[in-house]
């Protein structure tokens, strides 16, 4: 005790700042270490989080699950049909974004998009007829994630739209996405103008057909190396696309032009194409489908393979936990707004396109993209800083995804929801704003975080599937 | 005095190194300053540059032909045969790059384009008898610059060739280059077999009716965004074009498709373009030209306005000594060869290319293409060192060439002379390396350096010329 008192004394103080402010005062001077506790303190999903942590099946599960995922090969096979292709897909149904939701509690974007779809598939000769026959209950709604399919924003899918046909080669396994109509009014949205239904069966009688021969001339396309190169060219492919959609359009275009298919419906599909640096979106979205699906349904694994948002809820579903979703209200995005607009504007967030996210592109891969951080007033310092947090809740690196700003280490990817609990650091993800009336379309861009509480119930929801079980003592009331 | 020992002395050493380590062993902690004298030692030249540095009728030429440099927009605005389009281009003339050189002195590689072109013009039936024709005098051999031109490479340009016209909207002045052959057996690194003669007429046929066409149908073409834009995706658009080629083709085919050309040579035409990710390079030179000669011929200016390669020599200009070119021995360029060969098989540096550096891209924008140091064998911090390294030597940052990963600061352009010497810190250069025989072609590439001598006479002759002439006791030998 003589020693220590003579050698002085040092404080280390963890946790809660004011502790050691206090210190100071007294003319100390504390080693304060940062430290909150796990689970936003959530008891019972701390002691979860407690048992799951180096758990031997979790571990192994998760080696699995992460395995399947590096070791997808998402290739392009074509463009089918909506009804023929997706798996379970019915006559009378319309797929929409994130976790499930009926009609009366979807935002107003996503019920504008759906009344779109009504109106492009027929089924009603005006919007307020389309609106009579969704609310009627003979429409089946359901989320593109539970049929193998994702899309951005409303992601509202109908039986009779194109889709693209991408199949993970390592896997076999096959995810969907519809096809991207550009910017300004479209239906992802919420807009259903004339103009906007029109576009829609231009996609489905001209777009698709040209670029389904153009890519049965080209065949397989593979996607990992057109996205690998498109992130050494300051994509994140999912708010920036330009490289990738560039890179597609050389891709696509000596096919088409030597496939003998139409000559005026080919100019206007690579017009079309040209003149949108998002198009690629949407098969990027479905390649980061496919990695995870293959990496989904591994019983013990804490790996995310969705994350999602339906325009009011967030859900996270885990490998380990089957189609069960856990949700919390969606976010709304921080960010950069179109003049005129302002938060008081914006839907909360919106979207299937965070599976770039969870597939550790998009804000996991910031890093490449400095320009999106600018686009939202940053740095890219804050844009570097973004990727290496997202290190300490993923299980890896992904080297087909080299980042040169990383002196070309592989993006952060595969979320373990374990280590997002144990750290409280939150998936960030870019993402657009849409205005919360339908049909306004896009009025900003930002970052934003996934909410804690879809991890902590995920956690919960995952030990209990193992045999571990929350004590009563700290069960939550 | 009894004050300064009783501080302490503290020791400054300026320049060599070996004077401080003497007083460490000594027991000393000198501070080092790293110095060398200016202009590496030459006395003349650093009494030029003593003279010349804060001169202001140099400061006064340097401001305005650097504000002609930025001012400058180069625009496509069409493709020309270089016999008809060339200023001073004659029948019997063939152009190479760097500068000034006779048949008997070229390197391999520009010898045997120049047979090559022969063999493409019909003025001899085979190498043997181009090669006598080459030594007979009859042929005019020119610089490329001296006709508004830059050629990579060998830069071999004969009067039916086809070529990019390109003006600086700003200045009115024109600039112009060859088309890209793309990589493998091409004239540029001295390969003339059938095949690529072959390959030259279906440039000439086919190649440069259909861009024409599609130039037409799309109207004049701003480079300058297109280039911003490509360095934001990782081109420096000197050895890496990849990005700049994809927005190029992105811009010409809906064009190309809607121009009522024959939709074979389109077709053709298109997949050429998509299978060359350099076909952007020899557009990336001639608008970089085309900015350089807007800033060119101010008197007093000590502006760099071309460095090139002639394969032997180095040639510098600058734009406050006309015509006249600086030259010394062309380095031999250290880099990374392909299997199977090394420097002993390399011709020293060639080209025409360099263009691009004394414009502020290339090796001055290396900070944004770290794939370019990747390749030979450095990180993405050594490619920001670099760029970093070139503002001690550039008038100014030209903020139309933002650079993502210096913070969007724009590129170190306008290669001031004087700073050169001043700070021996010498341009540096990305580039191809050529084998010296004729026809292997590429094999390897790497980043070399202008050399300091050609800087050197540079400076003592603009000294001269605006009456600063070096006194007899210092005047070399």
């Amino acid at each position: 005790m003589n020693t220590l008192f003579r050698e002085g004394q040092r404080i280390i103080n963890v946790g809660l700042q004011s502790f050691a402010d206090s210190i100071v005062q007294a003319g100390g001077k504390p080693v304060q270490v940062d430290w909150t506790p796990p689970a936003g303190g959530n008891r019972a999903a701390g002691w979860s989080l407690a048992q799951l942590l180096n758990h031997p099946e979790v571990e192994r599960a998760n080696e699995t699950a992460y395995a399947a995922f590096l070791a997808a090969q998402p290739v392009v096979m074509g463009i089918g049909v909506a009804r023929r292709q997706l798996p379970g897909m019915q006559d009378r149904m319309i797929l929409h974004a994130g976790p499930p939701i009926a009609w009366q509690e979807m935002c107003g974007p996503m019920q504008g998009a759906v009344i779109g779809a009504i109106l492009y598939e027929g089924w009603a000769a005006d919007a307020a007829k389309a609106r009579l026959l969704a609310e009627g209950g003979t429409i089946a709604f359901a989320p593109a994630h539970h049929h193998a399919a994702v899309g951005p924003m409303a992601g509202v899918i109908s039986p009779s739209m194109p889709v693209w046909v991408v199949e993970n080669a390592a896997g076999g396994n096959r995810a969907y996405s519809n096809m991207n109509e550009g910017l300004g009014k479209v239906l992802r949205f919420g807009a259903n103008s004339p103009d906007v239904i029109k576009r829609l069966r231009w996609m489905a009688d001209v777009l698709a057909p040209a670029l389904s021969a153009a890519l049965a001339k080209l065949g397989p396309l593979e996607l990992k190396p057109l996205i690998a190169q498109a992130l050494q060219m300051g994509d994140e492919v999912h708010n920036r696309n330009a490289a990738a959609s560039s890179l597609f359009l050389k891709r696509i275009v000596p096919a088409a032009l030597h496939s003998g298919f139409d000559a005026g419906a080919i100019a206007d599909a690579v017009t079309f194409i040209a003149g949108n640096d998002h198009f690629f979106l949407n098969l990027s979205m479905a390649a980061c489908k496919s990695m995870l699906d293959a990496a989904h349904g591994v019983p013990g694994s804490s790996l995310v393979t969705a994350m999602s948002r339906n325009g009011v809820r967030f859900g996270v579903r885990l490998s380990g936990t089957g189609g069960q979703w856990f949700e919390a209200p969606s976010p709304v995005v921080g960010g950069l707004f179109f003049p005129s607009y302002g938060p008081e504007h914006a839907a909360p967030d919106m979207g299937d396109s965070s599976i770039t996210e969870t597939a550790g592109l998009g804000g996991f891969a910031m890093a490449t993209a400095p320009a999106i951080v600018q686009f939202v007033g940053g740095t890219p310092q804050d844009a570097i800083a973004n990727t290496r947090e997202m290190r300490h809740i993923t299980l890896g690196r992904n080297s087909a995804f080299a980042l040169p700003a990383m002196n070309f280490t592989g993006t952060p990817a595969g979320i373990d929801a374990r280590r997002v609990l144990d750290t409280n650091i939150l998936p960030i993800i870019n993402t657009g704003i849409a205005h919360k009336e339908a049909g306004v379309g896009q009025i900003g861009a930002g970052i934003t975080r996934a909410p804690l509480e879809c991890f902590t119930q995920a956690v919960i929801a995952l030990a209990s599937r193992i045999g571990v079980s929350v004590p009563a003592s700290i069960r939550p009331a």
